[in-house]
């Protein structure tokens, strides 16, 4: 489970990076499917993992004006200011756990945390596929999907 | 591990029945990025993993020509004919196998099966959000690519 998340936090740090090359228009300009645009996308998986592990946590929920994200920076702040919670989750992650409920709202919805984190891994994935077509329409080679080759085991 | 395959397996199935309703020109047209258009970049998911779950079993190297596949039926049939093998492996995959070294390219690429497995499971998903930008440029929904309730643990 945990070489999945350090799959998808390397190809978001890239995609981070590679997003520094494209302008504030184009990473904001309206696109077919995914999270209508790339940086709202690479936003919305930020906000979906955090929304998540954060339930898995038992935390409060967070408050969220999508108008508040702007800039490349902007997301990689609150991916920053997220991270360390998500990572020492997932780093002190064991597979008995995959098997305890989660129950939200107000008993309507239960998950096991085994499902919400596969839930999590297979959603960032693809959303990042989602990103790769829209480097390719921007003239631009999108970031390296393989999981292989990346010091993973 | 084996659940992300199940996860993969039931979303391939029903990107297969998805397309039955695109013409063949629709899914053979051209598009920028993945593996060129819809159609071939379903047969790459079904050769991709056929190939590595192939190495893992130490099979021979299968002969293999893209032109021969032009409709949706051609990659059904490709994918029920390789399926049996693929879902024994998968099924009888145990997490001791991980650390196990496949070795090809006479000994020029050396990975753990686990890696692979990883490989093959995260390659699937990101070509499955290609597919998804796709299939609203045609104006249409693509399949739903939840994790959470298909009955998965």
């Amino acid at each position: 489970m945990k070489q999945f998340f350090y799959y998808n936090w390397q190809v978001r740090e890239e995609w981070f990076e590679w997003a520094k090359q494209v302008s504030a228009e184009d990473l904001l300009k309206q696109r077919v499917g995914g999270f209508n645009n790339i940086l709202h996308t690479l936003l919305h998986i930020v906000v979906v993992e955090f929304d998540w592990i954060n339930d898995l946590l038992g935390g409060e929920v967070i408050e969220f004006q999508l108008e508040d994200y702007q800039t490349i920076d902007d997301v990689i702040n609150l991916h920053q200011h997220w991270h360390p919670m998500i990572r020492n989750f997932v780093e002190n992650w064991t597979d008995n756990l995959s098997d305890k409920q989660l129950v939200i709202e107000e008993g309507k919805r239960v998950f096991s945390y085994g499902e919400v984190m596969k839930h999590v891994i297979v959603h960032e994935i693809h959303h990042i596929g989602q990103l790769s077509i829209w480097a390719r329409e921007l003239g631009l080679s999108p970031v390296q999907a393989n999981y292989i080759g990346r010091g993973l085991s």
